[in-house]
């Protein structure tokens, strides 16, 4: 953890998602880091990446990449599940400053939560049909054993800000039932939008599941690394980017996660 | 309606969509013209288009369309409402085969329909946010009192194949309620993906409202135009460019519309 040297200490910690459910994680790294710069990129334009291939999800994450490095970034922080599955083995070789992805730190978070050994996976298309989580699971200890299903209708019932509603709750119940019956006492939420639907999956699942939330994991991650390395002291800011407007779900994450945004633009990338 | 001169009488139809969901019109127009070759391109990479700006989504049809007319499309149907709305009143100047929307077509067979002049509409954000239909609509009859509402979960749960889902229904009651308490008579199905939920619309409107199918209206204005000018007697094709994989809708709709594919293509586009 200690090997990897931020090149540029006085840059920006550079978030990137493929919209704004990324944000989760910024709160996390607001909260534990709270004198860093964070340059956030939101690919609104070619929003979501859960159903896309891996090829795609691997293009545009480069792209994103270049950018945040070309604006100073001392590490990429990749704050989507999907992106962390499919493209950050890939793209973490290409660059000499670290990427971090969300996936790693939630599932041994996972690991060192459960009691029984049984684990239950929720996330995207993409992340799920991977099987990066089982695989980095069972890397950190090979016994346990991880019960995975794809959730595609959760992401846009949050970004509908659907988070404590019936309808969303008879769709948690259809995900969540057949991990329920297998027994899990740690259910990942492995997509950054998900800390948004704690309270109501917390409800459908009961007192005794333990909660493992990426946003949060990654962050004591990147707080370790930059520990290790001294962290900046520049003043705190938040800059975002997104690739298109996005008006009424960034107002949403803005208010559920108390963000104070210092400025706010668009810029097209890809072309 | 028949001054409109394709330009190349023996290249394809050109349609595209954002994703999957045009080829609902696909399949009408090889009902009604089944000599005709199609060729088309859906964006798979970038889809959705309804909750993105009209400036991103003018961006992508232009480059869809400059690829179509390059593979020697003789007209352009953009089988998009979202695109429809906000991208073909610039595009279609822009080039000299015909460009025709789902919009108006749409527009207005729900003004034939009406007796009561209360129609409802229902199509992504961005389609209804446009006021594209309104405007389409009054500017046949000023007369008329128009009620949309935007029903930006469909698309997800028509992807995941939930077409006859109790989740469906209740989501589709918290739409259609408003729009049936204003006593409309007319519902516009706004979407190229919704003719495959009129089972079970039809059952949560009841029997007294027409339906408009804009997929069914766009074809029947392809062919007025195509029978005007002499349509092709060449071979039937089906030919598919997507930007990304996306084999699971794919097939799914292969099977719901009983399209018969004769060739399917990733090629990435935009960049």
């Amino acid at each position: 953890m200690t090997a990897i040297q931020p090149a540029n200490q006085s840059g920006p910690i550079g978030v990137f998602d493929s919209g704004i459910g990324g944000l989760t994680v910024v709160a996390e790294l607001q909260r534990k880091l709270p004198s860093e710069r964070i340059l956030y990129v939101g690919d609104t334009a070619r929003v979501p990446y859960g159903g896309k291939s891996p090829e795609t999800v691997t293009r545009y994450s480069r792209e994103i990449s270049n950018l945040l490095i070309e604006e100073g970034a001392k590490m990429i922080v990749v704050a989507c599940n999907t992106a962390s599955a499919l493209a950050v083995p890939t793209i973490s070789e290409e660059y000499s400053i670290p990427v971090v992805g969300v996936l790693e730190p939630g599932a041994l978070a996972a690991v060192r939560a459960t009691r029984n050994g049984r684990i239950g996976v929720i996330g995207t298309k993409a992340t799920i049909g991977s099987e990066a989580y089982s695989r980095a699971i069972r890397f950190f200890n090979p016994r346990l054993h991880v019960h995975s299903i794809a959730s595609p209708l959760l992401v846009p019932l949050i970004e509908e800000g659907l988070f404590n509603d019936e309808i969303t709750e008879a769709i948690l119940h259809r995900y969540l039932e057949p991990l329920l019956q297998k027994g899990i006492d740690t259910l990942v939420l492995g997509c950054t939008h998900y800390p948004l639907l704690k309270p109501i999956v917390r409800k459908v699942c009961g007192q005794h599941i333990t909660l493992v939330d990426s946003a949060e994991n990654c962050a004591v991650f990147v707080q370790s690394i930059l520990t290790d390395t001294h962290s900046s002291r520049s003043n705190s800011r938040l800059d975002i980017l997104l690739t298109d407007t996005s008006e009424g779900f960034l107002r949403l994450a803005e208010k559920s996660l108390k963000l104070k945004i210092d400025s706010l633009n668009i810029r097209n990338i890809g072309h």
